[in-house]
């Protein structure tokens, strides 16, 4: 998407065994790109949170296990590999696109039986997941877009949504799943209004979707965590649209921790809630939200809060000195709660059986 | 309660025109007092929130009050006084106690004859003001108690209660509205735990909650807005304790913004969702939460973030220069989710009904 009038995405190949990225860690304050030369770096990328997002992180593996294989003499080409690939895999727990991004360019790896060619082809497989993922984005948009539309021509006055952390195109290559409809109709002269959760404790939304929507255009205002349910009682969210970094078969959401209680909220004032997610999201393994791994974070992410003063990027501390916290990344949202997935393929109900009929066969 | 040993209220009089409170937004880096001596002072502290917590920003406007009444002449002690309470009525929209007990100062001094009489019937009112309000939260203590025995009784492991905001002595004069089960459990040796939402935008969980907490010895753990949800889903929460700023005579609950979020949560997931009030946050004139007015406070404090870093107070702005923020201070429990309403008579059901027959005659 656009930032001041240039076209950006969230991660490329600079050719050569470099892997250019936005190092997010510095916005809204600082465009700042980072080069990514090795499994490490990468790794580190993905724990430290300079890449995030769960479509993000799985294309951001599949280059790291690429430059694995890129480094390697001919020799160990799959050791070094299967080496790279659990280690990114142990970058962080919840998402599923990084394993299943990671195991994609394990797979297409062992199929070659040249070392030049394993290392062409997991080239080619990162880049490839690179450009399926854009893709995936781009079509969560234009069946997104119906929906806003709806809404658009029963009302007078802005669409008003609702958002929680950032789905937007930092989370993805480009897009967004969550903004992708957004972006799609605030293009096509729709007149949006996007409510941002602020998304503690890392301050996602306030720090990520604002900026982003912002540098895109897209009228939007940052509220605390706390404020969307007193939104919804007095009708002033028209839907709620997110993404997931897990979805199970049977349609549960996991996604960043709070998302659950605007579910709640939103079925409680009978405010529509959407989950956009491209079909790498989903993991067909799970039935059950519950049965996915919970990423416990850094209770210091609690105690306390980056931000800037001065133009200089500085954390404060917010909590007495003798106060423990905890820091569960993810909640999960029962597909009960869930008005519909909206995929690359389309519009479908929050259940095993639509799920299985959207994505027939076996799991992207 | 207690501060490193020391027994503390947040607001008494020094004698002589002088009230003294703990300024609370150098807390938890500091216990710095305030002494205040006129109504404009006492109206500032309320407003800018050194002294907050409805049944709190009460006291001090009976003491505002009666500081009026002080200082005028003998010939205009009732214009003094009704300007007073005019003014410091405004000083915030939402929690009924502040009406209330400048009413009730204003009553006392109508009701007497001689300048000297109104001004000593004004400092006499606000000091029972103060000392009433004490032993409506000593009681609330004492009947809420029973409710986390019940709970000690029934499983093994510390009675875990979740709360939102500060509704501790620090929002009280002492004692606290939520935190006074808690504190009188703590005492008798019943192993509790407190899951302190930091309670965005003004962190009164994270800074006021856990301080007071830490310094009275009650274990506790500081979470984000977003998490108790999370908690709840996996039965880390045995019930829900909050106060109330406005509790409508249908038990609808007006409290700091997001409680609502806490309690379809606890609903959702059969954890019990307790509001803790004096009788003088009831508004016996309110039937329907939705006709309480909500405060809307300065979207700076949803911008930024107040802490402390290298021991200095300071502020971090959190979001984009050119974004918009919105920053409601409330939101309504509807009754339907209130399990129950502990109060100093008792504890009864969030009903019309029930208020009526606990509180029987006109509202206190």
């Amino acid at each position: 998407m656009n930032v001041d009038g240039k076209s950006w995405q969230t991660i490329w190949w600079e050719g050569n065994g470099r892997v250019g990225v936005i190092d997010q860690r510095h916005l809204p304050q600082q465009l700042v790109v980072e080069v990514l030369t090795t499994v490490e770096e990468v790794f580190r990328a993905i724990r430290e949170m300079h890449v995030r997002g769960a479509p993000l992180i799985g294309a951001a593996a599949a280059c790291g296990v690429a430059l694995a294989a890129r480094s390697a003499t001919d020799r160990d080409v799959d050791t070094m590999v299967a080496r790279a690939a659990a280690r990114l895999k142990e970058a962080r727990p919840t998402a599923i696109n990084l394993a299943w991004a990671v195991e994609r360019v394990c797979a297409i790896v062992s199929s070659q039986e040249a070392a030049a060619d394993k290392r062409k082809a997991a080239y080619r497989e990162s880049r490839a997941i690179i450009d399926e993922e854009i893709e995936r984005c781009r079509l969560i948009g234009e069946h997104g877009l119906k929906i806003i539309e709806d809404v658009a021509q029963r009302k007078s006055g802005p669409v008003n949504i609702l958002t929680h952390c950032n789905a937007g195109w930092l989370a993805c290559v480009d897009h967004g799943t969550a903004t992708a409809p957004v972006y799609r109709a605030h293009d096509m002269g729709i007149d949006v209004h996007v409510w941002v959760d602020e998304t503690r404790p890392r301050n996602q939304g306030a720090r990520l979707t604002a900026w982003e929507l912002g540098k895109h255009g897209v009228p939007h205002t940052v509220i605390t965590d706390n404020a969307g349910g007193h939104l919804m009682q007095t009708g002033r969210v028209d839907l709620v649209l997110v993404g997931s970094d897990r979805t199970t078969r049977a349609g549960d959401v996991v996604n960043k921790i709070g998302t659950y209680l605007k579910a709640l909220a939103a079925y409680d004032n009978g405010v529509p809630f959407y989950v956009a997610i491209p079909s790498s999201s989903i993991d067909m393994s799970v039935r059950r939200g519950v049965d996915v791994p919970i990423e416990e974070r850094d209770p210091d992410e609690v105690h306390n809060v980056d931000g800037f003063s001065d133009g200089v990027g500085r954390a404060v501390r917010i909590t007495p000195e003798t106060s423990a916290a905890a820091n569960a990344g993810f909640d999960v949202t029962p597909a009960r709660l869930v008005s519909a997935l909206i995929t690359e393929h389309g519009i479908c109900e929050a259940s095993e059986r639509a799920i299985e009929k959207l994505f027939p066969g076996p799991a992207v």
